[in-house]
């Protein structure tokens, strides 16, 4: 006996006959003799539709507002998932997130958990029913709805998760699992049946949109594991595979994980823009100087590399950040340009960032000299590079992007046999 | 300067253009210097959308979640009118029944209201800011949703103007105001500029649709005066008429009200069906025997008639029910026949009930012999007969229903000029 919580995502409850088929998947849990909780999203669409009124009714919209409408979505899609489950049989009922409650800071339209009372839905779940909770919405202090932004209800499904002292939460999405790589470009790319939190956060961030950046982050802090698996699964399909689990990826601590491959995945991040200042004068202080605006203007700054100056006087400053905020960045460093002290300001807006990620290259040397060299190999030119333990970036021309990608998935054996 | 409800229905928010219409008319009454509440019902589609996914997910469902669902219609048009009134420069803020709370007992899918905390409105109101609530919708004992039954907004409107002891409860409707008789039957109907709240009672129940019973019921206990009036006038038309009042009509205490007409309206009620029991004995607690089954099986009795039995052993009752009640009603007395005592049960299904209604009847004689001789000159004949302080009722056959309600219209001389 586990105690499991689900998540099912919009295209998984477009409709009423999908919500039936997620029905049979709680159903099967049940049967086997789990304890389950359910996080659900909107129905497909139902936020877009919401989300344009609000935009019609008002360019310039109360957050607190945006949230009440734009929360609805997810409380019918509870309400309906309820009475399916009933009719099949499982004790079922919804939970709004100011009825359990999922408390939040004052953040509305993006807020952040600050606390979960587990005591509602765990007695739920210790009386064999099974509490259905609107995703993406919590109560902020203000006594309001305050939703959690875009993909908040996996944030949702894996606080709960930890809340409830879940064994697993199980996302049930559009794909199938984690992906050694982005199979559009790569079609020999494999389906990972484990990756480490550390890993997945670095997939995550950097573009393999399966899970939320804010969900994995979570699970990392509260040790919980997280499956991801298809919701277009037959429900009645056998659910334990050769490696003893269903077709899926769980991520998991590293401790999980055996033997690690030195590389996991490889990543990519386009509709990035490179900004470089040059000769910038090299005093402390320099880099808050122009990163400090950026960051209160809210634009999300990604990469950034700075070379030991040669001269010991000026050096060379290079990050990157989305493309649309590209002009926006640019206005407001050549408005400082006499404050920060900078002689020119290049940008280039075609580039993409390309990385490679895997906890075993912590006990492996070469790995980075292995990537450079396939690159130049192929005659990819390499912009800009970064590393962490566990991940060796890139900026190259987005052009080169597929090569790359496909080159450095080969190079690291990753390609399915 | 007089605080107001005002209430819009679904055809009134049933798009965001149509939300931007409502708006002017409150900013309109908060220049006035008026303190201004909302209630807003579902866009109009919104609740049928969601009644219809509810059936769809299970035939027989939890009213719990069907409350869930359903309620969640009202807080889209709240978030989105607050929105729109923010933009015109009116402070605003949406208000969901359990924020209010609104507290309703526990009859999901048709909850009747508890008590409203007027604390948080009224310290709106006083602020200057108008509290957009969504109608419809409270909280139950159990700490959920429940929703008040279909057009429960107008209910919700009035006990609010209760609550916050507004001065008066605007219902803003497709319609301009309360006529005479239904103006699609008769042009020559006339709109009512007062009409008193037993009045309105016996309009309402009777097929007036132009509101809720309920909510005239809690109008008349708690003396709320409402004004019945279009959404549909123009927001900047001039708001008073020759005779004091925007165009509408006032439902208010008879004491308001100068003179009385003898007659203030006549009403009708399709869609009924007659059952007549024969020889049925004449002893105490043959009526409760007849009538409590029927009320346990939720069938609404409407007219009943038993007259003096001839010869002190039997007697008919006949009594009209909704057409759709009727195969259940038979089926029920049937099963009971020798326990009731009756000799035979005829049936009618094609029957309508008109009614004479008028406060000043109470002091004029002859009101009811008017009609039957008007009606008689026509060749109406009248089934049965019953009649109140200040209505008589008739029963016809349907097809004469429009002949019956233009004769008396014009007998009591309501025809327009």
């Amino acid at each position: 006996m586990a105690r499991i919580v689900m998540k099912f995502g919009g295209t998984s409850v477009a409709n009423v006959e999908r919500i039936r088929n997620v029905g049979a998947h709680v159903k099967r849990e049940i049967d086997a003799g789990h304890e389950v909780a359910v996080v659900v999203s909107a129905m497909a669409g139902a936020t877009n539709q919401l989300v344009a009124w609000t935009r019609e009714a008002g360019a310039i919209h109360d957050a607190r507002e945006y949230d009440a409408i734009v929360a609805s979505g997810e409380q019918v899609t509870s309400g309906l998932l309820a009475i399916v489950l009933q009719g099949m049989g499982v004790p079922a009922r919804s939970f709004q997130g100011w009825q359990i409650p999922l408390l939040t800071d004052k953040t509305h339209g993006s807020a952040r958990i600050e606390s979960i009372d587990g005591t509602a839905l765990i007695s739920r779940l210790t009386d064999g029913q099974v509490p259905v909770i609107a995703g993406f919405q919590g109560l902020a202090p203000d006594n309001r709805i305050a939703t959690l932004g875009r993909g908040g209800s996996d944030t949702s499904a894996v606080a709960i998760a930890a809340a409830v002292g879940a064994d697993r939460c199980d996302i049930y999405t559009d794909v199938d699992g984690v992906y050694t790589t982005d199979p559009r470009i790569v079609p020999k790319a494999q389906r990972l049946d484990r990756i480490a939190f550390e890993e997945m956060l670095e997939m995550a961030s950097l573009g393999a949109k399966v899970l939320q950046v804010r969900s994995v982050e979570m699970a990392m802090v509260h040790k919980v594991r997280v499956f991801v698996r298809s919701s277009f699964d037959a429900p009645d399909a056998p659910q334990v595979g050769p490696n003893g689990l269903p077709p899926g990826t769980l991520i998991c601590d590293e401790d999980e994980i055996v033997e690690h491959q030195v590389v996991t995945g490889i990543a990519y991040s386009k509709d990035e823009a490179q900004i470089t200042l040059r000769r910038v004068e090299d005093k402390p202080g320099v880099a808050a100087g122009v990163f400090g605006p950026l960051a209160e203007a809210a634009i999300n700054v990604d990469m950034i590399v700075q070379n030991i100056s040669e001269d010991g006087r000026t050096t060379d400053i290079t990050f990157t950040l989305p493309t649309s905020d590209q002009a926006r960045a640019v206005e407001i460093l050549e408005t400082r340009k006499s404050e920060i002290g900078f002689a020119a300001l290049n940008t280039a807006a075609e580039v993409c960032k390309v990385s490679v990620i895997g906890i075993g290259m912590r006990s492996h040397a070469g790995v980075a000299a292995q990537a450079f060299e396939a690159l130049a190999k192929r005659g990819v030119n390499i912009r800009a590079i970064t590393t962490s333990e566990i991940k060796i970036s890139v900026l190259i021309d987005a052009a080169y992007t597929e090569l790359a990608v496909r080159t450095l998935h080969s190079v690291y054996g990753l390609d399915k046999a």
